[in-house]
């Protein structure tokens, strides 16, 4: 197989970190055409022009290959400028977090949390609290504090379940009704639990 | 297998309901001893003194005989008697449902979940929706209007989204975290969420 490997490769003659971007964006594609079990390293190694030797030397398994490729696939929440109140400081972080999960990763991590296994949704699961619900709850703190700063929320809005109201709500109606969380669905969460809950 | 049957089920002698019973109990018993997968309707029939064919004339497959156990032995949330506050109120009705979750269906049905395939999880949520999540939204939209009328939850406390605070909490922690929820867990929910999002 290896001269089919290298002269499937020799076309571009891509380098390591070339190489693994075209792997990791050819997971994803098959993610999204194939789904999480009919997904192959030949299939993987195929669209990416490349050998299934180029994919077993850095990922040992199709489900490491995936993780990689969910991981770096995954929009950062990143920061939250100041919009002058709580109420629109909230609302741009849930925006963006709702966009982090339709995501074409984001979407590709709910088909495969969907299809695969016990043993591997534990593993998917994980990247979903490190890639959203973590820094989540970070910013929120932030915006928190910031709102205690400014004026808008009463200075003694903390613990820790202040929080998880947010990402609670979105799994629980993402899981529960399905909910795709419209900008209407995020401004009555927020005008009607976080307001009231953080206000002077 | 006629034979065996009869002569197996004999003993007792038992009708309908009473049959019904000790298979469903049976089938509670053997979730909880060898687990969704390894759990067999012959199994079911040994640990219930009858035959294969007392289960398959009422349930025509194991998945609908473990739906029927679980719905049936799931213990219900019940009503909330006025304990004078919302403060009280709501920590009554985290219990009960921390309680439903905590009995021994409830275990059974959280184990199915996490062995049972996707064709089959949808069911087996379905039951935690019915069972648990339905009454517990209609049970804190009566304990909030019953503290409107008592004067120590503001009038505007309205939305949709108000009675899925605390069954999305429950859920999020329970799943992400792991949590039991203890007395104090559930305490500090109600004193750092509810009542500051509730109160006049």
């Amino acid at each position: 197989m290896m001269s089919s490997r290298w002269s499937v490769a020799a076309p571009g003659r891509r380098r390591g970190p070339e190489l693994e971007r075209a792997i990791l964006d050819a997971a994803l594609e098959q993610l999204g055409t194939v789904g999480w079990n009919a997904l192959t390293m030949e299939g993987v190694a195929s669209g990416a022009r490349t050998g299934k030797a180029a994919l077993y030397r850095r990922w040992p398994s199709k489900a490491d290959l995936v993780a990689e490729a969910l991981r770096t696939r995954l929009p950062p929440l990143g920061q939250i400028q100041d919009l002058g109140s709580i109420r629109e400081d909230l609302y741009a972080l849930c925006v963006r977090m709702r966009d982090v999960m339709h995501s074409r990763a984001g979407q590709a991590l709910r088909a495969v949390l969907h299809e695969c296994d016990h043993s591997h949704a534990e593993r998917f699961h994980g990247l979903i609290w490190s890639g959203l619900h973590e820094p989540a709850h970070r910013l929120i703190g932030e915006l928190v504090h910031r709102g205690i700063d400014r004026g808008d929320v009463r200075s003694d809005a903390t613990g820790p379940f202040l929080v998880d109201v947010v990402p609670a709500l979105m799994m629980y109606r993402t899981k529960v009704c399905g909910s795709e969380w419209s900008d209407g669905d995020i401004a009555e969460m927020i005008d009607g639990v976080m307001v009231p809950l953080l206000r002077v």
